[in-house]
């Protein structure tokens, strides 16, 4: 059957059980769904799907496991590898009606959500009962809790508080037959395999949730933030060390250089010293006692290390200015340059300066700048490729030159990931991360969840053949510089 | 090929790369080997090997899996859920010779180690670097990091540190066909599936564990320990949710009800009050001002929900002392009782009185004592039911009166396992927990991992079939308990 057909098969059976107007299938309606927060990866899909009850996400995967139909599941479309991008023989399945806070219990600590609600949503519900959920993506605003579990996202204080995986205590999720299972649960151990984890992280490639129950935390009594400016990065990437390795930990370990701490004051005016080489950003946070205590500790080391300039917050507003530089360093970095690609990769602690050096000399073989700004207390890098895709061969540049920062990421023994997940962008760098029989394994763990391969296809996981094709390729080229 | 034959071939492929005393194919020699700490469940092996190099482990694997034999993996074979008794037709590899502190990297707080370590010898070689290792079992003398893994355990400061599956970073492991695969790594996030959380607490059925990664924390400037006495066990059950719910995060929150104070009293003279119906010991550790703060906070509380007596360590003796008559509950209580029954379960926070009322009436039922001593922070139980062995009839009842308050666990929201795994001794209770469409997601898994089923088989997951009866057979129960 041709793709026209398949559709208007779909789109009947769907308009059976759901409103007309949630079952979309003309082009100018899809349009907004045709990318994600990573907009250079673009698509259209079959036909927009948005269920509002779980019946629904289970009648719609009964039709599509029958009919042979991918399904791509969607939150809020914030994400940043598009891990959500739409394919013109899938169903884009929108989970953004879950949207209801269905229960939070004070005692249990802990709020049980449907995947649509906001991240910061979820916070706001909690703070009358003095809680708080942990993990703070950037994006956090408009991020959806189910689009944090496909890609395990982290944010400023994931260095205390850990990531998504670290705050889930419960998913309900429809798997790719219809069928409706719970993985995880109340207690802080469970019986049988450690399905949970499993599922976050997953892209959508495992299974649909449907309802979520998240951890909650107490709202620390105070917070203070320390801006300690250096001049040079090997300096405050040895105190970020030294702060760790005191056994202090921090809210929030944030690191920017030169170029982003410019950007930033320009745009937020948050009084950040214009000629320091780098910045750290330290949130104290805990009883005032323990703030206290923990604030002189970390001001003793910093200024040990050779901080050139050390100031503490002294109100919430001006905790508020400090973060707030920060926090807009993506869109100030906007304002430099005509386009920027956002990065995401980790590294031990220890490796920063060498990574930035490595970094700089790679900026100057591309010719494009890079502006870095980082969670550097777990090592989580982002850094800001500048690039104007109207400049012919600067888009494949830009792409080219992440994609070396990544592969220095695996060298250096980190991560080509810290948050913002594989999807279509980093699949290519995969092998340089996985061997084979590590790619064969989650061949094997994808195809016990979805024997037919109909959840997300193509997203997160390389073919094994891919994964041939890149060794060789990369020796070639590994060579060829080396010769 | 009868087992005989199949013996003496392995024995002799093996004894090519491994030395002849550790391959052992005599009773005699393997008669150590033949149960774990839950001693009731017993087993010969095929044979016995302890490979001392991972090399030695992948040609184990290789062999077994071209001969279609299965493996059974062992640790230090402290295990209370019969994770590890061995079976006739199966080859028991003990990973005792695995015991090498590789690794300890100050700055990224890492220790990297092999899996026949010891539990407590991780945190006594850290020691030096002001750090430790969280999980800590009562076990953790002896216990080694790969049983912990395997059983996903826990132990009294899991409440405030997290299981094993919080504390580990990175696991190698070989898989069925004698693959070494690598699960996580030293960053926060990793890309591709989690199937590091997946691996712990999989009880040896997903691969054989031959290097391991963990987290290691800081030790806390102080600790002090409040005990404090309750005329009546709903007093002490409101004040653990208190606690809870004023933000305190102890470092350990255990309940000892009346027959388990007496017991421990007797046993160790901590000093505990014999008259009280239930003691709470509360751990608060952290910076000094830090744990001032909260042992005001937590005294107060106490106080305040009726607490008959409260005493707070005023020193490391004593707190030493304190715990002493805690962590000697179980011998103590094996001085009482000519036999008793270790449980295992989570219940959430909320149902601790009503689950000790039920398990009241169910040891009348069954004319057999209970002395409860759990983790109540997390809701663990560990209720110790009092038999003897030697009484006809008594070890059966103890094993149906453990099962019924497992599936009460279950009911109230909680789960058949707290920290000791599933293994044998709780197979039966799992479709009590999960639907069918759960245990065969399960059964997926293990597939993915272990296409022929060689892997600790018959372990952990119950059979579909199984699942199928027991329902049938509980709602008989049921049906004629309330008829």
């Amino acid at each position: 059957m041709d793709l026209d057909s398949i559709r208007a098969r779909l789109v009947n059976e769907f308009r059976q059980f759901i409103e007309t107007e949630y079952v979309i299938d003309d082009t100018e309606t899809q349009k907004p769904f045709e990318c994600d927060g990573l907009s250079i990866y673009r698509g259209m899909p079959l036909l927009v799907v948005l269920p509002e009850t779980v019946e629904q996400v289970q009648r719609i995967m009964r039709a599509c496991h029958a009919a042979g139909v991918p399904v791509i599941a969607r939150g809020a479309g914030t994400g940043l590898c598009a891990g959500s991008t739409p394919s013109p023989e899938a169903v884009l399945l929108s989970m953004s009606r879950f949207d209801k806070i269905i229960e939070i219990d004070r005692l249990a600590r802990s709020a049980r959500v449907q995947p649509g609600v906001r991240n910061l949503a979820i916070s706001e519900a909690a703070a009358a009962y003095g809680l708080f959920y942990g993990p703070d993506p950037s994006s956090q605003i408009a991020c959806s809790i189910g689009g944090n579990i496909a890609e395990n996202s982290g944010g400023v204080h994931c260095l205390k508080y850990g990531l998504t995986v670290h705050n889930v205590l419960e998913v309900q999720m429809v798997d790719v037959t219809g069928e409706l299972v719970t993985l995880g649960g109340d207690s802080l151990d469970s019986s049988g395999f450690d399905l949970l984890a499993l599922a976050i992280g997953s892209e959508g490639m495992l299974g649909i949730v449907t309802e979520v129950q998240v951890k909650l935390l107490p709202t620390p009594e105070v917070a203070q933030v320390i801006l300690a400016a250096f001049d040079n990065v090997q300096a405050a990437g040895d105190a970020v060390g030294a702060v760790i390795a005191a056994g202090i930990i921090p809210g929030g370990l944030e690191m920017m250089d030169g170029l982003a701490i410019r950007a930033a004051e320009d745009f937020a005016q948050a009084g950040y010293p214009r000629d320091a080489a780098a910045i750290l950003l330290c949130e104290i946070d805990g009883s005032q006692a323990e703030t206290e205590s923990n604030c002189e500790r970390v001001s003793t080391i910093f200024k040990e290390l050779g901080a050139t300039e050390i100031r503490i917050s002294q109100s919430e507003a001006e905790r508020a200015l400090l973060w707030k530089g920060r926090k807009s360093a993506f869109p100030a970095v906007g304002r430099i340059s005509a386009d920027y690609y956002c990065m995401d990769g980790t590294i031990p602690r220890g490796k920063l300066a060498h990574v930035l050096t490595e970094m700089e000399t790679m900026s100057q073989q591309y010719g494009l700048s890079v502006a870095n700004v980082f969670h550097a207390g777990d090592g989580n890098l982002h850094p800001l490729i500048l690039f104007d895709s109207n400049r012919p061969g600067d888009t494949e540049k830009a792409e080219e030159f992440g994609g070396r920062i990544l592969e220095l990421c695996v060298e250096v023994g980190g991560c080509i990931t810290g948050e913002h997940g594989v999807g279509l962008e980093k699949i290519r760098q995969m092998p340089a991360q996985f061997s084979d029989a590590e790619v064969s394994q989650f061949h094997s763990v994808k195809a016990a969840f979805d024997p037919p391969g109909l959840l997300n296809p193509g997203k997160g996981i390389p073919q094994l053949r891919y994964c041939q094709e890149y060794r060789s390729l990369r020796s070639q080229r590994d060579a060829k510089s080396s010769g």
